[in-house]
């Protein structure tokens, strides 16, 4: 049987995940989507992801391909898989889902074909904590100034070297260059969304923009600063890394 | 040291938990504050909690109260103890809070003082599922007939034996007669609220009543048979259990 390349769009909620990329010991979204797959196939599955996202971290469209020899029609591939992760939980939807399935050209790699992404960072500025909302939001009970993180967040779109906003200890890339697109900011209620797209994001990168921007909003960083910020090239000039939970991987493109 | 009596107001995030009460061998919510309170107190501490929660079910505001000889002040114990369950998760708020602490008169009894209580049921009858609400609410993607459900609802209100929404097996009580003070259902967007207060539930009585109320918003039961419903006294008359991630207990009377 010929050999398929299969590219799928997933949502997960990463709460109870060690993250996406798989490991032989922890309960990875990658690890239990292929496990899934695998026993949907008939066949072992391994997945290339577009991102691996960190413990905690959510997605809306995390894309990822696979080859595939079994019979099974492309379009059946989606709810056979996101029946068989839910099955498990009673009355429960599962934590992942696999949005849609479509067959690509036998070169595409869902990880190496990308031209970038969008991620949405969410806080809660509401001045009362919600534990309903613990594992899905930056909880930050006192008022952030949205008019100066918007000033501050103008000075990180375009193309600049970022090295400020990667976790310091990375491994050492070819280039800390990266193209930021857009950085937009809105207020809905008492909710802020933070979306940010670029053709590529360093360690950590979207959760130091986003605490360096709280920091400008709590008034502890004038927002003209952030221009010194990226210019130092210097991790420990930037703000702090926002926690895991806010951060949801919104679109790859291609 | 005089002994006070301490009553509690508590909330929590009932996902992680097997309910309200105490086990040996599991993880509950009244296991795990005991914990907490009997180390901020330096006693070991029993609680009497009002409603014993099941397992997935949420609150606002459980109540439990508790006899204290440590000389800690009763304003400072919500906080130590907030603090004690929440340090232990790194940037997380935690899935227990303490809303209040207040002293009572050593007769008082969280449960057996109790006149009542007000259960809220949150429904999204988006047309999507959204796996981030999983554990949060019941999620119904047909539309459901608001009208219908109310015509219904109107019918559960008053004085009325409601053996037919207790659960099948339950553990006998001198009477199923209940009162049901009022019933109201209000939809914002896509999420419909069920509110409901009485002096007393059996078993899974809310969660049947929005069952049977759920079929009834599908037109799977015609509103007017709730009355026949009610009095069969039948529980295999009444709807399913509704799952219990959408229930949310929201005050105590006293």
């Amino acid at each position: 049987m010929e050999e398929r390349n299969i590219l799928l769009k997933i949502a997960y909620d990463g709460t109870n995940f060690c993250g996406w990329q798989r490991q032989p010991e922890n309960r990875t979204v990658c690890g239990t989507l292929e496990e899934a797959l695998s026993y949907v196939c008939g066949q072992e599955i391994r997945l290339d992801g577009t991102s691996r996202t960190d413990a905690g971290v959510h997605a809306y469209g995390q894309q990822a391909s696979f080859k595939l020899r079994s019979g099974i029609p492309t379009e059946r591939l989606a709810k056979a898989v996101n029946d068989s992760l839910a099955k498990s939980r009673l009355e429960r939807v599962g934590e992942i889902e696999i949005v849609w399935a479509k067959e690509m050209p036998g070169d595409f790699h869902a990880r190496f074909s990308s031209r970038g992404k969008r991620y949405v960072y969410k806080i809660s500025n509401a001045p009362q904590v919600d534990i309903f909302r613990r594992n899905y939001c930056y909880q930050i009970t006192r008022p952030l100034d949205l008019d100066a993180m918007k000033k501050a967040a103008s000075l990180i779109v375009g193309e600049h070297d970022f090295a400020c906003f990667q976790a310091a200890g990375s491994t050492p890339r070819e280039t800390t260059v990266r193209t930021i697109y857009d950085l937009e900011i809105s207020r809905t209620g008492d909710d802020i969304d933070i979306s940010i797209s670029g053709n590529g994001f360093l360690y950590n990168m979207v959760r130091i923009i986003v605490g360096t921007l709280v920091e400008v909003g709590l008034g502890r960083r004038a927002p003209q600063s952030v221009a010194e910020t990226i210019e130092s090239k210097d991790r420990s000039k930037a703000g702090h890394t926002a926690p895991p939970q806010g951060l949801y991987l919104k679109e790859v493109f291609y």
